[in-house]
């Protein structure tokens, strides 16, 4: 049984994501479709290629990736199909694979030629979804379109080195659900240019010298209750996807606030990290 | 393996949709259980309406839809099941299926009469469900109730036509995760009404004379980059349920707005079309 | 095929619960995994506690609940696995149990000992996973920790009795999709203390003397249309639940406001429940 996977910016009211797991099933009736998140914000390319970045791994081998974040096919902007890392994608030529590309190299990359334009503006359910269902049916990417050698990639998503300076600038590159910063720098970057020296991070006017490996490291329990006034404690981490995130112990960014409004921090701003 | 999909108000916090689906599976254990959406908006029949409207057709014939929008039995509104273009509907005639049944008459109506009142305020998970399973297992409509003829029709999903004057009065009736306005205008009536001839579409002090196949029909592409700053173009377009949208090129309602809030229009609201 | 759900504060944009997912499916390629919640507030347990306690009992004996709010083992808090009421249920000892428990004494539990911390920050996906994956192919509780007896309880769970003075003070514990306050207060303690007697249940500045079987029963059905101006009605109902639960007719927390906000009442504050 086929898994695809969805990640969109379709929300959760609009009938967009329930008409593509129908398109599908009318096609595939044993598809196991799961959905990774259709709350991507409008457009917002870096967010969707966190996302989808951290999420794919988890799936078995094979499974087919739908990301319908800016899919539209303009002059400078292809639909494409590719194969990376043993799991297959359907996207836009857009930038939304950087942060997966980053890392591997796609084994193959095909631009999709096979557009109906039964519905112009909603190409996932004309286009990505017959992708998706000939892949899963065993079917080539070959058949599908033509090779194409270049992926687009986001600039963002790089953080800034200066290695004379031991120094490193890093953006923010996703907000999470706790109001939680996380970082551009990986955790083999960070070890490769600070080569185990102390270092500063610097988030406006909070200062991090110390990485701990778990959120809870930070709480003092030396005795049974001693933890239920300590949220709201600063923590520098490297997150399950291995990036540098700054955080705060038991935040909620609806009610006391998380580390982005806290730290007054938003998405692409620049965090320093001076090692010696 | 049946496909039982289910719309609600429900939202995604409460444990009602979980219910409903533990349900289900105790009765059906390989039932295929898919959200169309839990966000529709407290008692927003008209919404619910639209988003069933779009979604059913997606799904193969047979798919059973439980709506879950104002279920309560009342004096005057009652439980149903229905089937109609291939599919059930189990709902309360209170006008959600208005949208569906405005263009395709059912072929069967039953007023549910197998009510256990078990849980009184939450007759989905009394009624609804045990209708569906029947359904699911090949039983039929005759047993679970008796025969109706009458659908409810919500007044709003009509525009006020004035063929004389050549000019079409149209009603918002959906806003979607973009902000983009979508009208109760088919592409049908507007081609019916305008045969063929120049138009002025009037949204408060936003004209539009053309109407586009796709969001990114509006951009220029003349350089590698010139999409860059098109972001915030108006947009005209008839959408992927054939209705007449309103919309503004990559926007977000959270951010920088969206047509609603650019145009300064909601649910509702009017907008006029004059051919001449 | 087993089936697994999945609650938690992760929210739906995250790539957490993709991530949760994944993993089950490379271990059991035919879960049948079913979200319960992942819009609990970050943190929330008393609000995680009141979604498990009503959705659990619908789905099939034998199904594994994985509870992912405030997961992080510490000094004072560690991870359980149990069975009880012929369910599995997954989670850290901090509470979220609570209510269920409150009910129904566990049969089995114990302290999870086979953590293998790759991730130290997400143990959902490194401990609760392969918990479940142990369960759902039949392996017994013994082998992944050893017992343990006492189950940590929330106190706010509990309703303040005076039975002398015939009242109960009540709180709240939950605020459901529609604005709607569920107390913490059940049918069956209310009928034990008031014995069937009139009552007064105050809610600041609002009054209930009568409970009613649905949010419909309040509303005059005289003639044909006389509900459409019924909207805002406040009513006293026993929910789903079974707990005593404030409510207004067809309300909507996002627009013209719910129980919650109309009768300025949050969580954890209290109602007065006076027999006489």
């Amino acid at each position: 049984m086929a898994i695809i996977t969805l990640t969109s910016d379709f929300g959760y009211k609009d009938p967009s994501t329930a008409m593509v797991k129908g398109t599908i099933l009318c096609e595939l009736p044993n598809a196991n479709i799961v959905d990774i998140s259709h709350d991507i914000s409008p457009f917002h390319i870096m967010e969707a290629a966190y996302v989808i970045k951290n999420a794919y791994k988890s799936f078995p081998k094979g499974s087919i990736h739908i990301i319908s974040v800016d899919t539209e096919q303009t002059y400078n902007k292809k639909q494409i199909a590719l194969f990376m890392d043993g799991h297959y994608f359907i996207c836009a030529n857009n930038g939304v694979l950087s942060l997966v590309a980053s890392e591997i190299n796609p084994d193959k990359i095909v631009e999709i030629n096979i557009q109906e334009n039964k519905n112009p503006s909603f190409p996932t359910l004309d286009t990505f979804v017959k992708v998706a269902c000939h892949i899963a049916r065993g079917g080539s990417l070959d058949v599908i379109g033509k090779n194409v050698i270049s992926l687009e990639k986001l600039k963002a998503h790089k953080p800034i080195i200066y290695e004379q300076e031991q120094k490193i600038i890093a953006h923010i590159i996703y907000i999470d659900n706790y109001g939680n910063l996380v970082t551009n720098v990986s955790k083999k970057l960070f070890n490769q240019i600070g080569k185990g020296q102390t270092f500063i991070i610097d988030a406006r006017s909070n200062k991090f010298t110390k990485i701990v490996a778990s959120y809870s490291e930070v709480i003092k329990f030396d005795t049974e209750n001693s933890n239920l006034n300590e949220s709201g404690k600063k923590i520098a981490l490297f997150n399950t996807a291995s990036y540098l995130e700054l955080a705060i112990y038991k935040s909620n960014p609806k009610t006391v606030g998380g580390a982005a409004s806290l730290f007054g921090l938003g998405l692409s701003d620049t965090v320093t990290i001076k090692f010696n």
